[in-house]
């Protein structure tokens, strides 16, 4: 890895993911954290703090927050946007006049643009071409790392040597970095495992046992790299960590929000009542839409997404989701549909 | 599917898997499980239950069970052998001039002979040559489906009508039995999955956490998946039912006794109070040492086998282990070597 000059970087959204990434960053070189809520800014700067969205944990007193997007982005050398995918595009939009050229973006934000389908990095290039873009994900559970909790993540970029140089802003004895070239791959893993992920929490919440969950998991791992390998992604990525080793940390988790929302599914609550109770966005709750359009569209079965999708959407029980799920023909396990 | 005619299945092994397959067997077609011990088998025939092994659970009335190889083995057309990986040589050869010739045979041990460093079934073809050998496997922990609960498993044989034709022996609406060709893939998956379900339950033991349990999991996947492939299994069959999705049952499940082993190790007993412990065989502590062997011998690099193999046989630390395996440099997530 070896030193590197020192880079400034700016990251979107001071939600629980972008104010994590945005301390590990701090450890390393200077970082600015903007957030629109003034209330947020002040109490990192002043107490060192994000009470809202990691309540308990201290912030490096070296990272500094701002709700003005200029200040933030003007003197970036690496834009990190940790905004919710609904609000992407516009945050983007604002930023547009002051990011600097050539630096690399990269996404922090698991889910699919609604109505484009766009993946983040999609949205990101057609508001701000001409940037290196990516993404850092992995199996990281916000408070696990904030509480010095070993992880691994991926950097993905489509080009190795840009990946190479960005580990060390992020990397840290704790918080190993691995590259990836194949962003595609690992950007559908980390948005299509969340609707995998509220399959799974339904059957937590249903009490089917560790062995349905992991058939769950496991046909969900299928049925997420069947659609990922036909949008273009490597089917080996899925595998890694921003595929399985995220769904897994996802599904095992009590602490993970598309999890929640399929135990609070299973409980009995609606997706509207889940949704006006939750403090953060469970971005799965939307991809699951998308993903059964364009799986529709491209002729691949996606049995649990559907599932899932009709619970959140359509109004079907999750004791009738299950027991689709269990209907469908037991054939063979590579060729079959389910 | 459609209907069969009436087969009859002798389960060799009357351990908590071999029964509870015997009893999903007997619950379709004439089932006889031979066991050693006369009191277990008066006990499941007389009172329907094993005690022992599967305490508190009702057998089929249907299922019977004997103390004689000839009486169990003698009319079986399908043989299924539940024998631990250093008892199947002496019980497949007790049985040799019993069993009628053609019937398949299908071992339910996920394990590697030590010495010969063997599969289950190349061990079966050994002693038995000229049957058709398979395996019955997958994320089934024998006490959720002796409680109904739902599960899927995959049937295994180098032939997909053979394999077809018994899945109405097991399968059940709540069993969901798929088929699979690549017999390698699907024993080796088993069979690698207790040596990383050690390293996940060294982990819960130290209290890593979930991101990092994720980690060794993924990784313990690819692993697993490199070695699988360098002795001549499918890749895909790796991210199946009989590779990830029995790896992920037995890392999550409380119950799993490999996963066990490795909690047991994380609090600094021994290898041998544990296994002195243990009313069980847990496989993975003699495969690490196989596998060990395998890999230096392919040149495939295999570290999280080989923390864990050094752990129960050489005497280093579970802190050590997880502190080697933090080590290992990050980089390219699929060329990388850990």
């Amino acid at each position: 890895m070896g030193a590197v000059r020192q880079v400034k970087v700016a990251v979107l959204g001071a939600g629980s993911w972008g104010t994590t990434v945005a301390s590990l960053a701090a450890r390393n070189v200077d970082t600015v954290l903007w957030a629109r809520d003034a209330a947020v800014v002040e109490e990192i700067n002043d107490k060192h703090q994000n009470s809202r969205y990691l309540a308990g944990f201290a912030l490096p007193r070296r990272l500094r927050a701002t709700t003005s997007l200029e200040e933030a982005v003007y003197n970036a050398d690496v834009l990190v946007t940790g905004i919710p995918s609904h609000g992407m595009r516009q945050v983007l939009s604002d930023c547009r006049d002051f990011v600097r050229p050539w630096i690399p973006i990269i996404s922090l934000t698991k889910g699919l643009e609604q109505g484009t389908r766009l993946r983040m990095t999609q949205v990101i290039d057609e508001l701000l071409p001409g940037h290196p873009t990516g993404l850092l994900a992995g199996p990281n559970l916000a408070t696990e790392i904030m509480a010095g909790y070993a992880a691994a993540a991926v950097i993905a970029l489509p080009d190795e040597q840009v990946a190479a140089s960005l580990q060390t802003v992020f990397a840290s004895p704790r918080f190993r970095v691995y590259t990836n070239t194949d962003v595609v791959g690992c950007e559908l893993g980390g948005a299509l495992k969340n609707v995998i992920a509220i399959a799974a929490g339904m059957g937590t919440g249903l009490g089917v046992g560790d062995n349905t969950r992991a058939m769950v998991i496991t046909r969900g791992l299928a049925e997420l790299t069947r659609l990922g390998e036909a949008l273009g992604g490597d089917p080996r990525t899925f595998a890694g960590l921003t595929g399985l080793g995220d769904l897994m940390a996802t599904c095992m988790s009590p602490y993970s929000r598309n999890r929640m929302v399929g135990e609070k599914l299973a409980l009995g609550m609606t997706t509207e009542q889940i949704v006006a109770e939750m403090n953060m966005v469970a971005e799965g709750i939307k991809t699951s839409s998308v993903v059964v359009e364009l799986a529709e569209e491209l002729g691949v079965p996606v049995p649990i997404c559907q599932e899932v999708h009709g619970v959140l959407h359509l109004g079907r029980s999750p004791v009738q989701a299950y027991r689709g799920l269990r209907r469908t023909a037991a054939t063979s396990e590579i060729d079959g549909l389910a």
